[in-house]
């Protein structure tokens, strides 16, 4: 049920000392071959950490035989000593994994991605990170992928794993991310392993779209993370080469089922909420409006307080330049439709809001275009854990 | 110190049973003249509040002789209905002041304005709405301004007024707004009002410019109303026609003074945060930079906890598409520069963050434009306060 779901991967996750609190923080992906092709998507942010800088030229290359992730620090904001200490995370990897007893085929430090999490703008303490690999590489297994995401995990109160079967192959994966959620993936490490046979490109297109229609729907709080990485690694061990589109499909509905487990643990969340908007002109649109309604604070606290307020969905929708006539805009909050052409029609007191999930939808009247944003409500258990996070 | 300041304007406040909680909740304020020009800015929400459209309409017509203006209801998302009820509101008030005892020239229904603020969504209570209209009447007085200052508070804690003196002429205001204080103007109903003599045109430009500057720049939860008025009347009772930029310019310094009352009464607040953007290639990027830091519930948050998280500040900036180049950014926060070139910088145990006021500097290095954004933190309080605003 995680990356070592797939054949010909094993893993690994260790407490190396880098998490002031202790307990696991370092973890070890290894693809055994006997193909090593690979994708990448990683944040739009414009500020990135090293850990993004390295991965994306790594990545770029097509080839990936390890990843190294880590919790604890970001690496974000550290300058060009930062980016060193990536590029000897790598070094020292590949120079461990040489080792024949732990890795099956050579490893060059431009095939091992990094992957970090934590506070933006410290170093990390190296020696600890040097000396984990090397104990990560010990422990590698092929059932290691539990502890290698629990050894991702920050302010998640639980890990994210999933393995999904294709047709003679597996895809697999593991995700960590409960802060920024957000619009581009956010502070969301996630690593997918498939023993398919793919081409890098066959890769590349499959994981652009899953993400796009999954993981980058998810906008928990509206932030943007420096270090969000998606990784998707490929060996072939299964001797099957599935269709792209059929992999694309499996791969989709991976990152599907840890988007909504990332959703379901937010940073003090007590609502999965599923932003659906339909009768779009254009499918722009429809992602337009369910972020404006996803990221207005007014809904997210009347959510939080169980209160169908239709008024602040209105007044968010009407913040974008979606096609739209105000006078024709239909809402209806867990089925029951609150308002009708823009104004008010069933009775909010039908709305039932004591469970966990909600569904607002959204109907624009302006064509048949359609989108789901996921996000969850502002509580007050997200402003206390996000004010006392650093200090 | 309110719109009864300048001569020539008197007003009201009166417990028109609107709010279920009772309380002042209508306010009349009138133009005794000689002249009546008016001007007025409106949220560039797509979904306008019932007054919003009346008011626009009546703006644009240059000549504005009184404005009713009530809290307990923002009729809003009322349909034609609700528009029906904003002019009859208006036609009920100009048949009012036409009696010789309350106006001093003629009123006709489009030269009354209308604001309304509470929630979206119901429709006004308009026997009550149309009685209170009455009692206002026969309660304007020059010493009014306060009462109907009071008027107009929904959740906010006390009344914001403004007076500025001119160089002959006085200019006077009212404002409210605690909740959805944003780009925009977000909820806030504000007048001002002076004794200058004054085309509309002229009021016009010099509204624009004001609110641009100031109004325009809070932006404390981000949300935009459905109901944002700024009404600017003028009655030439002075005699005094100033120059234009000179007009603006003590417009613009009450503009400003309101917004500071806004700002520091924002719901829940315990923070007011200046962003200042500088060195940014265009006004715009420095803008935009600004309410995206003032936009990040992570940063709002931080600073809630009176934590200098500037990997959050950093992260936000990184949003935009601003000019800057990440390893060029500096930001202080508080006079101390905790971080220089993308990186950490000066200790940040240095920041003291115990009081209100806090100043987040961001130097783009990319320009010499610069602007700044007034934001709030995120706290518990706002949350509580949000959860239960409807219910």
């Amino acid at each position: 049920m995680t990356v070592t779901a797939p054949s010909g991967f094993r893993a690994a996750g260790v407490a190396a000392g880098i998490k002031a609190a202790g307990g696991l923080d370092l973890a070890l992906v290894v693809n055994d071959g006997p193909d090593a092709t690979a994708a990448g998507v990683f944040t739009r942010n414009r500020v990135r950490a090293a850990p993004v800088l390295w991965s994306e030229r790594v990545v770029g290359g097509g080839v990936v035989r390890a990843v190294v992730l880590n919790s604890g620090g970001a690496n974000a904001c550290t300058g060009p000593a930062g980016f060193q200490d990536t590029h000897a995370t790598a070094e020292h990897a590949a120079a461990v994994l040489r080792d024949p007893g732990f890795a099956r085929s050579m490893v060059g430090a431009g095939e091992v991605a990094v992957c970090s999490t934590g506070l933006i703008g410290e170093r990390l303490p190296m020696p600890r990170v040097l000396a984990g690999v090397a104990t990560a590489a010990r422990a590698l297994s092929r059932t290691g992928g539990d502890n290698a995401a629990r050894a991702i995990m920050t302010t998640d109160t639980r890990p994210k794993t999933v393995a999904v079967a294709g047709d003679g192959y597996t895809v697999g994966g593991m995700a960590k991310g409960a802060g920024m959620l957000a619009p581009a993936l956010a502070t969301m490490l996630c690593v997918v392993t498939t023993d398919a046979v793919a081409a890098a490109t066959t890769l590349r297109e499959a994981l652009a779209e899953a993400c796009r229609i999954t993981l980058d729907r998810l906008d928990s709080d509206g932030c943007m993370s420096t270090n969000d990485t998606v990784l998707l690694l490929a060996n072939g061990a299964s001797g099957i080469e599935p269709r792209a589109a059929e992999l694309t499909a499996v791969v989709t509905a991976a990152c599907r089922d840890l988007a909504g487990q990332l959703l379901s643990d937010a940073e003090g969340s007590t609502k999965d909420i599923a932003v659906q908007v339909v009768g779009a002109a254009a499918e722009a649109d429809a992602v337009a409006v369910g972020r404006a309604v996803a990221r207005s604070n007014l809904v997210k606290t009347a959510l939080y307080g169980n209160d169908p307020n239709w008024g602040r969905i209105l007044a968010a929708v009407g913040t974008t330049d979606a096609a739209f006539a105000a006078e024709a805009l239909d809402v209806a909050v867990n089925g029951v439709w609150v308002c009708r052409g823009g104004q008010a029609a069933e009775d909010r007191s039908k709305v039932d809001l004591t469970g966990r999930d909600v569904t607002i939808l959204v109907d624009l009247h302006a064509g048949t275009a359609s989108a789901t944003i996921w996000t969850n409500d502002l509580s007050v258990a997200y402003v206390h854990e996000n004010s006392a996070y650093s200090t």
